[in-house]
């Protein structure tokens, strides 16, 4: 029989379905990217983080119980993704994401003085320093004289000569272009107040002197807003914040998980998928389609302004995700020798990107080093002040991956660990981001086993998962209370502890009954594994530079922890577990979503831009993977907390 | 009943349909433009042209017989669409207007000598006075040392630096943008040979100094071609060619009728439908999607040549189309003081236009210098080398409407006068363009008033239509036949004037079993004063500008005729009716499409460019309708040939 394609229906538990025709042997992992079906897979379907899990309805798949589906799971009809395989026709029901990465977007008004305190302190500091209020962006107003018959110029050439006297350009010297769209509102704008009219010019130098450019018009008696964007996309979520161009306050803000994640939850994955056929363009809508835009409606929505008053965006990323958002072929970020598209973006527009902004908007990226240090990074290195600090400082971006940046004013080292995205929940079984029902801290009593946990969310919240202040927590007070050794493994028993068909041991956090999903919440030996390896890659990036410095943990002033671990990392824990340098706690600070302060700064100051490319200019990128020493450091950190144990004696008392 | 709609059907004699809903009252010629369906309407619905005929095939009109549609033809089901009002649901015929006005369109391939000897000689004329091969667009090869683990730059700022080399800029001075579209190409093409490239640059030299952009990268072994597209805009029709930037020869050409024609044949009633809710949007997107894309498609597929290697775009249009083809609000060209938005358009990017070509292709427009003297008659003011003639010339550009250029090297003076479709068949019962059907000459025997026609097309064409040629023609011979008399009465009898109910005279020229369509084709004494109205507009300008100029007809030493009227003009017969000056016949020549001529110098000359820009600024515009003097020239110039029969001596010899 002439039989060649196998129809899956995916269905949603909103009761939404999305059909797919796909080749017997495709695996459903594989069908679900084909029609756009967001399936949690942060191991991209290796079959190692068991978070893919579907249930089949009715049809047939070629597909075996594992060790994330026992028996029981499998007899439900429960299946891994990545793991099953189209067999015929299927009809599969795929689970709601949202407690671990669904793009759920959250955006709030940031008027009448609800701006987070971090940023108002990062203000004042960008003030005092003289970097703010110099977008570029500003509002010149001009009164044309009238046309008449006998003075029959055109609106665009009447408006020209004014602008230019304004601007204090010679007449005739051609420095003004009028956009397409400012040039399409012109006839209407100059006669509804009597050829007075407010336009919102953005001035530009660079090589070749100083123009200007006219964005947008207005009638002389309306006072339009004068927006930007400032938006940071990392590999899991995407923050972003509008601020008035004018006063540089933030005016709303908002976040979501970023729309990629159904590729892969770390970069890799996403660069192979970009780079099969129409992979880039399908990275690129997912970005945008299901964040991006969405984000920036919710918060235009939110304080009322129309996106075309966007007039400048800023964005900062690690180096992939600015590839991706650019559409830029990113296939060569992991290849040797590891050499992106670009640094710096140059000169992009909003319609280019298909960005919800003024067509014309400006949009300066924040320059990246290498191929895994991004604008991310160098935005971070300026807004924690690390640039300019005179003591040696650290600065620790724990996001889906882990970048570090080392020195102070004199001069500045980087380097990205392949930390993996345990700390955001990734490769980890029960792991989940910093949101609702996660668990952000755990202790253990070291009687009895039993633990005590603090959940995200309203009084009562269930557990759902750790995210990585809970896993730091937990695998602290595992190792503390001797349940498991130096290697991760566990060796004591008790009523928490249980060990699987194939040999592999576990700790129960949560029982069924009380977990949310009415599984158990539980961390596997693999789970610690994979966290060993995270903290341990951390930790030895940090002593490897340390090492090129010639300097000493000791030396270390600061330490400014930043990114999507969370603002409730028990610093003591982590310092216990060998994930940071025994370093007292005072010399600790969560500093939050650097790389957004720095996307910020970027919006509402030119000088800040000039000021991050000389610090990017000026880091020196250290490709820890061909560094001689490094491999041996890494090995001797993955233990708890290190083989050498005598660097940690301060936190072992 | 609550009756609140009509539903309209219209069938296309291909089989093809489309419904829209309308109130009742509603014109069927309103619900068709409300539908987009192409409905034949030169004088945009008030009843004078007779030419919106549809066929009722079922359901309900309000509609009556008239003088266009008699009992039998009514009775059959034919009706004016301008005439007839929705009353209930109905299906109505709509047929295929390809015979006057269809977007058919035609390209061909120009590679192989095929060149129009127009061309040749024209190019030969710009090469020779140095305006040739500066397009501002070029080829640039770089080699660039490959990135290895110690040189691990990215591939834009690796590029930037062998760029400046090769451009004579000094490093680091920012004057080098490189387009999104290059950026996403380039990290391929430098590793497809070896990281040597070609790069595809637009040099730009404005105020504040000379700049480049990186276009378009090829690697080295590559040879991409370099293409340029000029198009004229006309109101009736659409002409369009591709030319090799390299060497400047015209490699495809094209033309299309232009698909706002439904929204009205002239440009007044394109303002009011532009301005009309949507309207703006509705017009660009009938001249693109059914003019300049499929035309540029076309073209390119004429030539196998991508349409992303399309680097330059030159535009020439009247004000009216440049505004509507910008989208730029257009309503202010017909009120006074009749002030246009734009003169010149500054800096337009390919996909801020939505032009089938490289996005960020530069788009010239030609200058306009006034509401009705546009870019079409600059650049045919360039073209046709008036502009540093040293005796005295006359251009008449004679398409839609008709606009004049008078002067020499020393002073240009232009204007435009209504003198309406009528030379493209518009406004002219069995009008039509000059293209297959048409009668383009026709001689009338005095004494039988017996006629004999020659009709464009292959042999044994049968005719449709007159076009203006034929029109001239046609109205000379009545006239020197006596059958028609100086105010354009008919005053002979014979077998082919006839009279209609409402007493309007006809003179049938082919009788319904002759002609295409089977109906008489015929010319009424209605047509005959749209048409010496229209001449009496043209040659009171002339006047005009001659009064003013203090000159007389005999200084004129060439008259430049241009335009869509067609190369089959018979100049004799054109001076006896009065159309144009009574001067020798060795005078006037016909030069063809002087504006797609002078935007293809503007394509593959930035010198061409200025110079046009040049000629605009100094030309001298004159404002016919509030001239004083000219509407006694007018009404005395509405005579066959003129109240003032001295002025026309040599042609009554």
């Amino acid at each position: 029989m002439g039989y060649d394609g196998c129809a899956i229906q995916f269905t949603f538990e909103d009761g939404g379905e999305r059909l797919v025709h796909v080749s017997p042997g495709e695996s459903l992992l594989e069908a679900a990217k084909k029609a756009n079906v967001a399936i949690d897979a942060p191991c991209s379907g290796n079959g190692s983080c068991g978070k893919c899990r579907v249930r089949l309805l009715s049809g047939e798949l070629r597909s075996e119980a594992n060790r994330h589906i026992d028996a029981d799971a499998y007899a439900a009809g429960l299946r891994l993704a990545c793991a099953s395989f189209a067999a015929g026709d299927a009809v599969v029901l795929v689970p709601d994401i949202a407690s671990a990465y669904k793009s759920k977007i959250k955006t709030a008004d940031l008027r009448g003085g609800r701006e987070a305190e971090v940023f108002a302190a990062f203000r004042r500091d960008l003030t005092e320093r003289g970097l703010a209020g110099d977008s570029g962006v500003e509002i010149v107003s001009v009164a044309l004289p009238p046309p008449s018959p006998d003075d029959p110029a055109a609106d665009r050439e009447r408006l020209l000569i004014s602008l230019a006297a304004a601007l204090g350009f010679a007449p005739g010297e051609d420095r003004i272009d009028i956009s397409l769209y400012a040039l399409r509102k012109l006839p209407r704008a100059l006669r509804a107040f009597d050829f007075s009219a407010r336009c919102v010019l953005r001035r530009e130098k660079r090589g070749g002197g100083e123009r200007a450019v006219l964005l947008d018009i207005f009638p002389a008696n309306e006072e339009p807003p004068l927006a930007g964007l400032a938006i940071d996309i990392g590999t899991t979520t995407v923050s972003a914040l509008l601020a008035d161009l004018r006063t540089g306050a933030p005016i709303a803000e908002g976040s979501a998980g970023n729309g990629q994640i159904r590729y892969g939850a770390d970069v890799i994955n996403r660069i192979i998928e970009s780079a099969r056929p129409g992979g880039s363009e399908r990275l690129r809508r997912a970005l945008l389609d299901e964040c991006i835009l969405p984000l920036t409606a919710g918060m235009c929505e939110a304080c009322d302004l129309p996106q075309d008053n966007i007039y400048r965006v800023a964005v900062t990323a690690n180096t992939t995700m600015l590839h991706l958002f650019a559409g830029v072929c990113a296939d060569y970020l992991r290849l040797e020798p590891y050499v992106p598209a670009f640094f710096g973006a140059g000169v992009l527009r909003g319609a280019d990107l298909g960005l919800g902004a003024h067509p014309d908007a400006e949009v300066v990226f924040a320059p990246c080093v290498g191929s895994y240090v991004g604008g991310d990074i160098t935005a971070g290195a300026f807004s924690s002040g690390i640039y300019r600090s005179e003591a040696q400082a650290l600065l620790l971006d724990l996001g889906t991956n882990g970048e570090l940046v080392f020195g102070n004013a004199d001069f500045l080292m980087c380097c990205a660990c392949s930390a993996g995205p345990a700390f955001e929940g990734g490769d980890i079984s029960c792991g989940m981001r910093a949101t609702d029902g996660a668990i952000e801290s755990c202790r253990i009593d070291a009687e009895s086993t039993e633990t005590d946990c603090t959940v995200i969310g309203p009084r009562g919240a269930r557990a759902a998962g750790f995210c990585g202040t809970g896993l730091i927590d937990l695998i602290g007070e595992l190792f503390r209370c001797g349940i498991i050794n130096a290697r991760g493994k566990i060796v004591r028993a008790g009523r928490r502890v249980y060990r699987d068909e194939a040999g592999v041991a576990g700790y129960i956090t949560v029982f069924a009954d009380e977990s949310e999903s009415g599984r158990d919440i539980s961390i596997s030996e693999i789970d610690i594994d994979n966290f060993i390896r995270a903290k341990g890659a951390i930790f030895s990036a940090i002593r490897t530079m340390l090492a090129i410095a010639g300097a000493d943990a000791a030396d270390i002033a600061s330490v400014y922890i930043a990114g999507g671990i969370g603002s409730g990392i028990d610093t003591e824990r982590a310092v216990r577990v060998g994930m940071l340098p025994d370093l007292s706690a005072e010399r600790f600070r969560y500093v939050g979503n650097t790389s957004l302060a720095g996307a910020y700064a970027m919006l509402t100051s030119r000088a800040a831009c000039e000021e991050i490319a000389r610090i990017a200019e000026g880091m020196i990128y250290l490709e820890l993977s061909s560094h001689p020493g490094y491999m041996d450091e890494f090995i001797a950190a993955c233990f708890l907390p290190h083989t050498d144990a005598t660097l940690f004696g301060e936190a072992r008392r």
